[in-house]
């Protein structure tokens, strides 16, 4: 979601006052965000896997998802709709196939606790698919698939959210922004990694445009009489966003509803329905996992194959590939800190109940 | 393809002109193109194949796919690009990995050939992957998919073609049109398929639109150097297609080449080189199936939910779901007959060598 157009400019307006502030240590930042995690009612376990989660899209400059959603979570876990201490099942509904119930839990941890044998079923069949349901899925994409690249294999993956878009032609949301990730290695390099959201752009960046007061882009979305607006304010209350790219877009939201939700037992973006829970932003939806090992394909270079690919489009006049600018920030904020403003970091120590 | 609004209006302008000709019996059709297959040196399977596959895609209104095609066919098969015996070999990567050489023949008959096994795979494992190389795929990607979604299972193709696109922000063509499709089973109706292309129109929409000399909608295309054009001549003439969406376009028929071709062992849209035979117009490339088992999910009614997610969908305003078209046309055709012109069934009568 950090690559398209719409976020690129508000991460970018965002990340330029935030590369103003303090420099945090990556490490630092985790043991921050672990300990707002903990004093709000998580597992170490969770307060740990959520820690690092969001300190690495702050760090890779994903800052839609990084710690300006610690309010977010905070609000979640305060209102009792997402259990922090939520014990993940794992069931193996077929060689290939492994479901996991997240028990109203957030979505990494359960994840985690799948993901040793979920690599196993990968390596013995080709593929498999995992499945989970009743989790809260808050963050980007890409730290769920870029593992899996980096150990030589192809992964998709698919979470629906809460409805936020209309349907193509449509007047009332039904989709969430649904983002899509794909991850492939690459020989010599960082893995390509896309992440986008099937919305003309992130949630996120509609919140973040509120706050800030820029517009968003025309075409972005509808206000709530489903009319088009500019206005960030009027989408998020009671207005909705457009898929990106027309009704093909809208195709790609749908298919996600389906995989993420239908195929998984979890909840459709319309289900979600927080309004007993007043500061709830977590959605409890779904997500599904596609992974391939690409060396079964036989070409016995298929990461070299992709760096070729990755070659003839940069030729070609593309100035860069989904993912760069995030391996980019990274190196140079765990050089030399992640940035947060003084504003932000006060909040932050607040919320984990620093003096 | 035939769902996005360019191709709609090539498609329909072209069916309105055909929608006055003389109605064909679909099992007539069939013959009919059998018959021009068998007489360009394909084997009497693959004709079969092929001419059932074309038929249904005149006879659904896929007219950019339907007996528009078949001077293409012809072609490739005179040219000696394609091997219309070719004997496809279906060779077990792994449980749930099936690798299909199609040895420089047509996709759809080493893809048949590999069908049952496949089924086998997904029942077994809950999820497989069919990779398929050395492949001439010159029709819409609905027909493969529909029928797995009939047998309660969800299934995505992605297909390369050749280098008639270019990357977001590039100048040169890299990817094919390369189309995705999703099938998945609707409780009480048709499954809801589409098939659409990476690109912003279909290649055999813009051959349809120099041919009637219509132009493309803004947006659609550049010239050979790189400059936005609408009209279709200076596309097919040096120029290419842009990506549907953008940048996220762009990222997803990246994904396509990786998935269709570096995965599968099949050549890259770029790597199309049939300047050796002239007349020759099927890519060959490669082609990957993901299907799986949505009951596998443990939701007991996938396909109720399914139906359900389309409800909410239509009552929040989309018209139609894609495919829906399809079917229409589908029921009038089987029962009324396949308009076509004089002009284009006496073409189709001298490519089989009736009197």
């Amino acid at each position: 979601m950090s690559d398209e157009t719409p976020s690129r400019r508000a991460a970018a307006a965002f990340a330029q006052t935030a590369e103003t502030g303090t420099p945090v240590a990556f490490a630092d930042l985790v043991a921050l965000l672990e300990r707002i995690f903990l004093r709000h009612g998580t597992s170490e376990r969770v307060a740990a896997i959520l820690a690092e989660n969001c300190a690495s899209c702050e760090r890779d400059g994903s800052t839609s998802h990084g710690v300006f959603r610690i309010p977010g979570y905070v609000g979640s876990l305060k209102s009792g709709w997402v259990d922090g201490r939520a014990e993940p099942t794992v069931e193996e509904a077929g060689p290939a196939f492994l479901r996991v119930d997240a028990a109203n839990g957030f979505t990494q941890p359960a994840f985690l606790a799948a993901r040793d044998r979920f690599l196993e079923m990968v390596r013995d069949n080709g593929v498999a698919v995992m499945a989970i349901r009743n989790s809260h899925h808050f963050s980007a994409l890409w730290p769920d698939v870029e593992p899996f690249a980096r150990e030589g294999l192809v992964a998709l993956s698919f979470v629906n959210s809460f409805a936020c878009v209309v349907p193509s032609g449509g007047k009332a949301a039904v989709y969430g922004t649904n983002p899509m990730a794909f991850a492939t290695p690459v020989a010599g390099g960082d893995p390509m990694v896309f992440d986008q959201a099937a919305s003309s752009m992130a949630n996120g960046d509609v919140r973040i445009a509120a706050r800030e007061g820029h517009a968003i882009p025309a075409g972005s979305g509808v206000d709530r009489d489903g009319k088009p607006t500019t206005d960030p304010k009027a989408v998020l209350d009671g207005g909705a966003l457009l898929p990106f790219g027309g009704h093909k877009g809208g195709s790609i939201a749908f298919m996600i509803e389906v995989l993420a939700a239908a195929l998984t037992g979890g909840k459709y973006s319309r289900e979600v329905d927080w309004s007993a829970h007043p500061g709830a932003e977590t959605p409890c939806t779904g997500q599904l996992f596609i992974v391939i090992d690409p060396e079964r394909g036989g070409t016995g270079a298929f990461a070299d194959r992709v760096a070729g690919l990755i070659g003839d489009v940069k030729e070609a006049g593309q100035d860069r590939m989904p993912g760069e600018r995030r391996y980019a920030r990274r190196a140079r904020t765990l050089r030399d800190g992640i940035p947060l403003t003084p504003a932000r970091l006060a909040e932050l120590r607040a919320l984990a109940g620093d003096a």
